[in-house]
């Protein structure tokens, strides 16, 4: 069994973070959808909207466990975006860490529209509707209140995404009071769950590009038409463009009043910063007793997420 | 007092580990079941659907917490197998585990079916009822809810386990980001609350072959009869295989896209994750600082749920 | 201001520990039934059963912290009295320790008293009753449900703190799976928050004699009479009995399941588990590295609760 | 990129505790009371009254995030004095903090007024009113329920702050039982859920002059009117003074009760106390290798929230 699976290894860093992106978005979204569709789908019988809260941050605390170690759990091409930006990652990788994202979160859909297909057949009647009582469109991606305008709409997106990231970069940020080691992807599940009870009203706080064009993408092909485009005047561009804005609104606060203020000269040097986190506390600590002189050398100590 | 408890001493390994593995599904099923038991005959008023997903998911956590040194903590004969097809838990010892998880999920119904004797009695009226408004064999076992097809339901059942192990095995990956030392009996426990939230209204998420089975052999004894086998098309079988093949699913999943990827020479060795999680963290760092050498040999990493 | 605190240090060990439970025992009461006394005054409009749930589990949780270093947080003269039991307390303090927990709880029970006033007379009209819809007894104490037989609710008291010594002893036993150092408060406020999720509804989990009899106490010199300990047949004695047989009846299961079973020769030696643990993990840390030699002689790393 | 981050650096240390504050106190209040606005303007229908007690307490969990590395993270001018109180902050420093978490605080309700417009709009018909059905002054500060006489008001304030500041400072004392290193925000924002669960109802647990003050002053000029100083008989005032009473009486408790007790000499010298928790815990285990011998006179302890 073990040489038959060694027979599989990929030895391209690449293709296994996109693999790693791919497999954590799969499982945040899974997690995160598969709440909204057991919401939707049992008329609150089975869940609230804090379950769906609860969905979507355990979802990303356990996309990130999967895929931290490979490719720094970015799950988020608004995240990658940020991370490329304050050059804590290579512009050259963006896209496929994008593609990877979106591809993860429309299996992940894809996978809901299966085990669902009864519960959703049952409430919506057969009929796949974007609006509309029975709708069933909003349990795979966004889409705003009807109360809200556009303006309002894209201030609620750039708002959300920036704390976001603001809490991100604080929680990595070894010279500030980080997230103690391995428990990174708890916080930052925490973020997205606070975010989602206080700022998921407006429009269902996406916060990332491919969690929704990702879902968007399979109910326009799987039966819900091209309505989940046209539905809320357009509204699907909104959290792709906004969130990216949003992130690097709130890189720049972060980066602003926090992190440039920092003196110099601190036990960790800043070039520690630019590996991945792909070694488990443990491993650390091991390093730390067996070779102590390399430390400063190469302790990766930047989460990426 | 010391003297007599040490008089009971077992020193056979494998009866250590059944008894661990059984007390640990009895505070498991416990604790889930009676969370469901609570819920149900308190008509909602003392919890809600979250409880019992709060429930099972305490329950797994504190259930892991009281094995976990002695067994490694499976409490779940799906997850047995998985282990034993990775070669990291013998097969010999399979059919003991299995047995032993069973026992204590039968035990544990039974003390729920006399804890809530009172309360069962006054909400079903004294008729012991699987389906109906007034049913109360739910309290013990899984049943599929009316809409659900056949292949709705084992596809519902795969993917939740496949879930459940991709997140076991990535929490225990020393060469991913495992979970912090200690904790992972809560982040499994994480596991199976954000899978309650998000797949458990389809079929009420077993997950555990031991869970379902267990509970159900309780029911058919204790009064509710045959029906418990044969409501929903003869369900019950379901649970049994269809969570096998997910967590094999699951388990090949991580294999395939994360875990055979890992490059060779990493700070601890392969081997090193035969060993049962049967030493604490702090002893750990206490070989560290004594015996460094050692080190390699003899560390214990790989949890084992 | 220093100075002035100086002058009021006690240096008796009892009297310091007494104050710590007593103290300990008030944060706990003090958010547990002040949970009771939000949802009972707000009808449900500012909380629900799982609010309760949360405030006696973080309540607990607390009441740890605040007294762990001292006294090692009892908080419960069940739990102290297993731990005399188990020989890891001296049998003469349980007298000291089980007053102040009771006068810890009636001073908590009456800050609520106080604190809730208002909202307990706009409630019920001013009429204090421990039955009936407008019933505030059940804010301080706990009473059966009404379908629940005499020796029911004796069998539900003593499974409740039979799971919560198991789960205590489990997650302090050094050579099982124990809790991480500094997080066993919070783990032991889950253990409390799942019972009261799956066994809180037949009457109460009151769990801890202290708890129970304190406020009811109150609710007896406040106004409530002798109505509190008439009620529910004279249910008063039950969580003062059954919960103390229900502790002996866990530390049993679980010494003889699993503790007595462990190997003999660990890394930590066995009397290393009679100390208090009154110093903090990083303190250990410390020492680890400035007086390795001295580890094994005065390491305290059993946490009694 | 980097080179013109790095143009904007301040050297104030002042400047930049400031700036902390006023971002942590942001980041709080923003998803604090963006927790109020969503479950008040969706009517209960995205979240209840422990949403809101969640955003407070994750609020506050990533407030200190953000800030502690740099400030110590009080983000409460009540924290704040009792810190000065106590020698533990310099009372030069005091009004400075106090200003900046009030600027953070008005710019936080600033930001959810703009975020919620179009949401406080619909749902109060254009009206924005202080009390009544369709109140939405209430998102922003605090107001006493109906029936709370002025005194009952004050004791609330002064318990819960009290018992706030009791477990911050037990959290924080290192000769107790400390929460883990670089767990603290998260056990402080738990402190602050379980008082939302249990002291929430009669006043809204203000706790903090700067919570409520600096909103307060957005609703006064944003159209609320004086409306906000007047209502429940000019209840402003209460959580200005009460909550700074109750934290020094709860830091009065806490040191009478537990902290002077403590025996002289332990591992960790007092006066390491005094400085400011900047460096994470992973940068201390560092200088504990490197440098052990320094490690008495500048390990950073004590935490300061």
């Amino acid at each position: 069994m073990d040489q038959l699976l060694k027979k599989c290894q990929i030895r391209s860093n690449l293709l296994r973070e996109c693999l790693a992106e791919c497999l954590g978005v799969y499982i945040m979204i899974l997690l995160g959808c598969g709440s909204v569709a057991q919401v939707t789908t049992s008329k609150n019988s089975k869940g609230h909207y804090l379950s769906i809260n609860l969905g979507f941050a355990l979802g990303t605390t356990f996309g990130i466990y999967v895929s931290r170690g490979v490719s720094g759990a970015h799950l988020n091409p608004a995240v990658s975006l940020s991370l490329c930006f304050l050059g804590r990652h290579p512009w050259t990788r963006l896209p496929f860490y994008a593609v990877s994202q979106i591809m993860g979160a429309f299996l992940a859909a894809a996978t809901i529209g299966l085990q669902y297909h009864d519960a959703i057949r049952y409430y919506s009647g057969g009929h796949l509707s974007v609006t509309g009582p029975t709708a069933t469109a909003g349990i795979f991606s966004t889409y705003p209140a009807d109360y809200l305008s556009l303006w309002g709409g894209i201030l609620d997106q750039v708002v959300g995404t920036a704390v976001l990231m603001v809490c991100i970069l604080a929680l990595g940020d070894s010279r500030n009071s980080p997230a103690p080691a391995g428990l990174e992807p708890v916080l930052v599940g925490a973020v997205v769950l606070v975010i989602g009870i206080s700022m998921g009203s407006n429009s269902g706080y996406s916060l990332n590009p491919a969690r929704d064009i990702g879902p968007r993408l399979f109910t326009y092909i799987a039966g819900w038409g091209d309505e989940v485009f046209r539905a809320g005047c357009n509204w699907w561009w909104v959290p792709l463009v906004a969130t990216c804005v949003g992130a690097l609104v709130g890189t720049l606060i972060y980066e602003l009043l926090i992190e440039v203020h920092h003196p110099e000269n601190r036990f960790i040097s800043e070039s520690s910063t630019q590996g991945k986190a792909t070694v488990s506390n443990q491993a650390v600590e091991l390093s730390t007793v067996n070779a102590e002189n390399n430390y400063h050398k190469d302790r990766p100590d930047g989460i990426k997420l």
